[in-house]
């Protein structure tokens, strides 16, 4: 058999805004500007950077992506959770309950939020012909192989199905480094 | 069979210094201070800190382990690398052939060296009667699993067996934060 290679994409912190607050962050009905296209359909890095503001430090200048999102998320490492002095769950998006809360400080103004912080799990996006070729459903939890001095297999990684995804592993930084991979590079997903 | 439990260990970023850049980093015939004993016998953590010197910037206030060694060897994770502007080659402990130099800032001098900056290959330190309770040898390579959310199996763990070593796996931070582990919890060996 084939073996089944996916391109790996290491995540930066970032942030995803709702509407409400890039209206009180960047001011009334501010549209976010692309900076660069994500490999993610229609996602972008905008030019727009925020403050996080915690109980023990801050994170100057963490890019917000576009387009905005129904709820604010922010996505950071462990190590930056540190930095911050809170601790980051490890969720999937979407999935910041009970997580810790921050404040935001945009150039217009600054908003408190109660949760929303999390260490991104990591996964899998991919579109629903690559899911048909891997012979995995949305949601399944996989293993990723990488080789190397740094090898290792990631367990429970989850896979994210949608005709508007483009096949890639998002993995954070600490993740990334501790596997001694860089974007681009190619893992192997094996069942 | 019962399964083969072993402590975890995080190192941050640290470095061993020869007796003769003590002496130049801290003054003729300096001796390496107490601050705390690490699990390994023998081994700890000094008082003295140096500042370290890269291209792009400098890490302040890295911490030396005692006591002094043969060579200069400077563990640092790829994170930290990015902050320093070098690219720290995964190693073996002691294997710093064609690995970044730098600059060494102490109190009394500095000191440029050739070469000497690693990321720390992960391994197994064991005493030699959990070597034959665990059936491996010196140098062998094993897998080590890690449970949980961010559950991962490393891979090319280095064992090493020595009369004078207490049972502990090192991993650096980057590697640590990617599994969600801490310091003194439990991961299981496996062949």
């Amino acid at each position: 058999m084939n073996k089944l290679l996916i391109p790996v994409g290491l995540s930066n912190r970032h942030m995803h805004l709702s509407k409400e607050h890039i209206d009180i962050l960047f001011g009334k009905d501010y549209e976010l500007t692309n900076f660069k296209d994500l490999s993610q359909p229609g996602q972008y890095a905008s030019n727009e950077k925020v403050d996080i503001v915690g109980p023990k430090g801050t994170l100057k200048g963490v890019r917000v992506l576009g387009p905005a999102r129904k709820s604010t998320q922010i996505e950071i490492s462990v190590a930056d959770g540190f930095v911050l002095g809170v601790k980051p769950p490890v969720r999937d998006s979407g999935d910041t309950n009970d997580s810790p809360g921050c404040k935001i400080v945009g150039p217009k103004g600054e908003v408190e939020i109660a949760d929303g912080i999390i260490a991104a799990a990591r996964h899998i996006h991919m579109h629903t012909s690559d899911a048909e070729k891997f012979e995995v459903k949305d949601k399944d939890l996989v293993k990723v192989k990488v080789k190397g001095k740094r090898g290792l297999i990631f367990e429970n990684v989850l896979v994210r199905v949608n005709p508007e995804y483009a096949l890639e592993m998002h993995v954070d930084i600490d993740e990334g480094n501790a596997a001694n991979i860089k974007s681009g590079e190619q893992v192997e997903l094996i069942k």
